[in-house]
């Protein structure tokens, strides 16, 4: 048997563990990410942490399997884009810098895309032919899985699922520069900021009047509110959720996949969040693909080491 | 060298033609589709149509490759589903009787698809790696085509491109029985149908008054209006090839396929239509695939045949 390193390098931490051929993972570790260093201080901390995981493996080691923040040429290994939450991020030699700092054959794409392999592999859409992998968080993501693998594209850019034009976002300016992209109303800041938008208008029924009420500061309290019955923060959480349910069927009118699994830190926000998710989802399906499951995703943060170690699996399988 | 039938069946209509392996077309022929006569009636005159076109051939025919309307599963060859513009369609197994009416063997697909593939292969999309084929005409379909093929979907339904939610089409139903697709804003009818509404509007600028003014009754009718400086014509083409031009850039957001083509009734509005399609979806597309091409068809009716009859020759090839 021979294992792999599967590693998930995001802006605050790299985790990382060890994974067999089946899938079983072990000796899960986690560095802060030193997001504010360069991308050699970044290299050299997921190289440490690579030696740290594979001192446990009683079996050889592969390879190393990275999903990483940012947009990743999975061909080359390098990074195409990126925001500003890692430094100097965009161009690096990701596959190589790391293969050199660890003497290890090294395969990468990007989180998201290694997190939707690991839930197609094992997770909720085992044995799916094809699966659309959504995530709901900071952003709007995710991934279309067929039997090759998750989709690419012709600039590594596949599933920005963020900027399909929704109806409900119409006129917000989004993050990418354009208007009435599905991320600035779906997204857990968008959430926030729709609750701050209907709370502080003159009208609204949670408006604070008397400089006793605390603002939410985080989508985490919106979604508090909303599931304690403030019917300004549930109109805020439901209108994310449903944008998201409607595109989401758009998708799923276009593709037809097997079904559909959504992750990400809106999927543990609760009935409050997945009840409009549902129903604005079931709403918009077509007749033909009206049975297409919508879940949530099974393997937690493991989806991702045990995606990244799959691309190394596959590899081999390959040559 | 061995050659294939390739067929397209429409509603209207069977054309067909023998096509080489390397894609040239000839003895070309079509027959009226006896549309109300049932799938007997439909099977015996596509054999028919056959007959005549194979008595052509100098090399033997290997097969029949056909693209059908209708929601078509390629794997079993039958419909899965149909409009009413073939009667009793849905549940024919077009595959297998077109098989026994003929003694050759039968490849199918749905029309669009077949359309894409023979596109993919040696139209506007050839030599890319992926290709994202937007058919807009009666309907908006289309179909995403990887190295592996168009992407036929768990119910052999992907391609719906016309029902995904669209800002422009808020509260308008669709022919689907939801409201609010793309379909009811941007195909060929709904723009007739946008001009008919805007007209009749009292305020309208191009409403009837003085009794004299003849309605457009047809799409083609809106077009040439618009062309003509009719600005409530050119309001309602804009409207419908801005709202495509939005939804195929999310796509291209989505997917990023290598390219995009367009073809259907629609792709032969001339400038009036094609100038807001772009424009709108250059505004939707984020900065990495912001080079995205999006290019009219270039094989015309032959694309079908061209694409069906390469069914064909990829079956023989795997086999």
């Amino acid at each position: 048997m021979t294992l792999a390193v599967g590693l998930d390098l995001g802006g605050t931490k790299i985790a990382g563990g060890l994974v067999s051929p089946s899938g079983s993972v072990s000796a899960t570790a986690s560095v802060p990410t030193p997001a504010d260093d360069g991308p050699a201080a970044i290299i050299t901390a997921a190289a440490q942490l690579v030696a740290a995981i594979a001192g446990h493996a009683r079996e050889p080691v592969a390879g190393i399997g990275i999903g990483a923040a940012g947009v990743i040429d999975p061909v080359t290994g390098r990074v195409i884009a990126a925001t500003s939450s890692l430094r100097n991020w965009a161009g690096t030699a990701l596959g190589s810098d790391l293969q050199a700092a660890t003497g290890l054959p090294v395969a990468c794409d990007n989180d998201v895309r290694v997190h939707a392999l690991g839930e197609a592999w094992l997770g909720a859409g085992e044995g799916a032919e094809s699966m659309l992998l959504i995530a709901a968080g900071t952003g709007i993501g995710g991934a279309y899985v067929t039997g090759d693998g998750p989709t690419i594209g012709a600039h590594a850019a596949a599933g920005h699922f963020g900027h399909i034009p929704s109806p409900e976002a119409a006129g917000l300016p989004c993050t990418c520069g354009r208007t009435g992209h599905l991320e600035v109303i779906a997204s857990g800041p968008a959430i926030l900021q729709a609750y701050e938008r209907a709370a502080t208008a003159p009208t609204a029924p949670g408006a604070p009047t008397d400089g006793r009420f605390t603002y939410p500061s985080t989508t985490q309290d919106v979604v508090r509110l909303a599931a304690e019955g403030d019917a300004t923060a549930a109109e805020a959480v439901a209108a994310g959720a449903g944008a998201l349910g409607r595109a989401v069927a758009g998708l799923v009118n276009s593709l037809d996949p097997s079904l559909v699994v959504v992750t990400g830190g809106m999927a543990d926000a609760g009935p409050t969040w997945w009840n409009p998710l549902h129903a604005a989802f079931d709403d918009e399906l077509m007749d033909i693909v009206r049975d297409c499951p919508l879940r949530p995703a099974t393997l937690g943060s493991n989806a991702a080491l045990i995606g990244a170690a799959k691309l190394v699996f596959d590899e081999r399988a390959r040559s």
